[in-house]
C-alpha cells in the first residue's frame, strides 16, 4: 500500500549532479541539443536523442522548479468513461491544490485517432509531472518521460510499465468478492463477460472469478465465458448469447458496469426481469450504477483515491524522492444493490 | 449566434490606457494596493476595493500576457454530472489547444460546502481567463473578475450576469420540440417534471413545454406538473406521484435526463413498461441516455460546442476584443430513441 505520510509542504528544487553542459560534453553534442531532447523538440537525430536520453536518465536529471506558480500536474485522458475520469480528476486536484499545484486537463483521443504524437506536445508545455489515465501508455513512453526529467505516473495501464509507477485497483480481489456474493446467494451457473484478457486488469478479474468458483468447489463452465472489450455493446450482444441458451445462467458477472448496462438491455429484450430471472454484477461503480432500475450490484473501484495516489506519487517524484515500488494497488469493495437475488429454481 | 470567424493566432498583449500607478493616483491609494485588488489578495478595505475595482473597470484594465506558455484557461465546476462536465472540458480544450493554451481543471464543491471563497484562490493563480460551469455564479462574481482584469465566461448560470458573458442552450426551443414530439405521437395527458423554475434554464423549458400545448390547442393541466431540483430522486418520487393517479399521464417530459432515469425507476416500481405503458422524454442527452433499457428519447444539449464557444469568448476577451452580446445560446436537437411511442388507449 502507498505510504500515507505527509509530503513536505515546501518543494525542494532538485536536479541531478550534472548540469546540461556536462551532459552535452559526455554525449558529444552541444548544450542546445540536450535542451531539445529535454523539451521533446525535433531536430535531433534518433541515435543522438537516445544517447542523450540515456545520459540524462543515468544522471537522474530533474527539471529545476522555478516558482510555486509553475507547479502543474497534467492529467491525460483518452475518452475515458466520464464518471470515472471526473472522479480521478477530483482526486488529483485534491492532492494538487494542497500544494498550490494547478491541474491541467488533456484528452488525447483525437491525436491518437489521427496517429499524432501526444508525448512531445506535453513535454513542450513543461508540466511538473504527468498522470496518464488511459490504457495504451507503454514502457517506451515511460522512457521518454524519464529522459526529459518529467515524472510520469500511469493509472491502470494495460501492461507492465516498470520502472514507471502505475496505480490501479486490486482487480483480482474485487472479482473474487463478486463471484462469492453470487455463490453465497446460491447461484451455480454463473456467466462471465470479460474485458480483453491481454489487459492486466481484465485478466486479474477473470482469475479472481475462477478462484472463487474453485474455492467453492463449483466447476468452471468455459461455455459460460464470453470475451469483450469493456463496452455496452459487448454486454448487450454477449449477454444475449448467454441468455439465449436453453441452460442459460442464473447470474452474470461483467468486466465493468458498461457491460452490465448492456446485459440489462439484453435481459429486457429477452423478456427477463432483473433480479427475479437474472442476477447481474458489474465492476467500477460508476454514477449510473445506482440510478439503474434496479440499481446495480457492483465492485467499487476507488477512482478518487486512485487519482489522489497518482498525484502524491507524481509530486513526490518531482520533489526528487525515489518511490519504494512501481505498482500501487488500492482496495475494491463489493456494493450490494438490487440487481442480485437468490436464483429461482426452474 | 456566436461569430465563428477565426480568432487571431498571435496574441496581442493589451491593457488599458493607464498604468497601475495612474490608477493608484486616481483612487488615492498606493500602487501595491491596486495590485492587491487586481490579484484578489486581502488587506484592502471594502470601500477602497470597490473604488479601485470601478476605476480598473472604467479604464478597461487587462493583465499583460507575458509569454505563450502562460496562456491558461481555468475551467471551474461544482460537482456537475460527469458526462456533461467532461464534454464541456473537451470543448474548451479543443479551442484552447489550437492556441497552445493549457486548460486547468478545478472543482470547487468542497470550498462551496465549507463556505470558503473560490474566486480569490483562482485570481491568485492568475489564469488568462476563467470559465465557470456551475449555477451559483453571480453578477458580483462577475464584477470581481472584471476588476482583476481576468475575463470570465459563465456556462448556464441560473441568473442574469450581464455584462459577464454567458453561454447556454436554447432551452425553450428544446422543450417545445420534446412536447411536440409527444403530441405528434397522439399523447394528450402529458406529465411534466421541472427543475427549480427560478433558474432561467428550468423556466425556459417549462415555458417551451406550455407553448407546445397551446399551439396544439391542448389545455395545460397544472395538476400534471411537478417541480424538482434536477435530481434522480425528483424523477423517482415525483414520477411515482404522477403514476399513482387513477388518470395517470401517458407520457412524462423531464427537466433533465437524471429525472428521466428516476421516472424509469418509478415506472418499474409501478409495474409499467416503457414505452408501452408510458413514454418518457429527458433533456441533456448524457452518455447513459443511450445505454438505458429502453434507450431514452431526449433533447440534446451541445455541451462540447458550449465549452468551445465559452473558450473562444474567453480568449477573445483576453485578446482585448469586446464581445457583441452577453448571452450566447446554442441550438438543441430532439434525439428520438426507444422511450417514446403512441399511447395505448385504455
Amino acid at each position: 500500500m502507498i505510504e500515507e505520510g505527509q509530503l513536505p509542504r515546501s518543494r525542494k528544487p532538485w536536479r541531478g549532479d550534472l548540469p546540461i553542459a556536462a551532459i552535452a560534453e559526455l554525449a558529444g553534442v552541444s548544450p542546445p541539443t540536450v535542451s531539445k531532447v529535454l523539451n521533446g523538440r525535433g531536430g535531433v537525430g534518433e541515435q543522438t536523442r537516445r544517447r542523450v536520453e540515456a545520459l540524462l536518465r543515468d544522471h537522474g536529471y530533474r527539471r529545476r522548479q522555478t516558482s510555486a506558480a509553475t507547479l502543474r500536474i497534467e492529467a491525460v485522458f483518452d475518452r475515458m468513461l466520464p464518471s470515472i475520469a471526473m472522479e480521478i480528476l477530483r482526486g488529483v486536484q485534491e492532492v494538487a491544490s494542497a500544494r498550490d499545484c494547478i491541474v491541467g486537463f488533456t484528452d488525447v483521443h483525437r491525436r491518437l485517432l489521427a496517429g499524432q504524437p501526444w508525448v512531445e506536445p506535453l513535454l513542450l508545455r513543461q508540466p511538473t509531472a504527468v498522470i496518464t489515465a488511459f490504457s495504451t501508455v507503454t514502457a517506451d513512453h515511460g522512457e521518454q518521460f524519464a529522459a526529459s526529467g518529467i515524472p510520469l505516473v500511469a493509472i491502470d495501464p494495460t501492461g507492465d510499465l516498470s520502472p514507471t509507477p502505475a496505480v490501479g485497483s486490486n482487480n483480482w480481489s474485487g472479482a473474487l468478492a463478486a463471484a462469492r456474493h453470487l455463490l453465497d446467494l446460491g447461484h451455480q451457473r454463473i456467466g462471465l463477460i470479460t474485458g480483453p484478457v491481454t489487459d492486466l486488469s481484465a485478466r486479474a478479474r477473470l482469475d479472481g472469478f475462477r478462484a472463487a468458483l474453485d474455492y467453492a468447489g463449483v466447476a468452471f463452465d468455459a461455455t459460460l465465458e464470453r470475451r469483450g472489450v469493456f463496452t455496452f455493446d459487448d454486454g448487450r450482444d454477449l449477454g444475449a448469447q448467454l441468455l439465449a441458451r436453453p441452460d442459460r445462467p442464473t447470474a452474470v458477472v461483467c468486466g465493468n458496469d458498461l457491460q452490465a448496462l448492456g446485459v440489462y438491455a439484453a435481459a429486457r429484450d429477452a423478456g427477463l426481469r432483473i433480479p427475479d430471472d437474472l442476477s447481474v454484477v458489474g465492476f467500477d461503480d460508476v454514477d449510473q450504477a445506482a440510478w439503474l432500475a434496479p440499481p446495480l450490484t457492483t465492485v467499487r473501484q476507488p477512482f478518487g483515491e486512485i487519482g489522489a495516489t497518482a498525484a502524491r506519487l507524481a509530486l513526490s517524484l518531482a520533489d526528487g524522492h525515489p518511490l519504494t515500488q512501481d505498482r500501487y494497488e488500492l482496495g475494491t469493495a463489493l456494493v450490494v444493490r438490487g440487481s442480485t437475488a437468490p436464483p429461482v429454481t426452474r
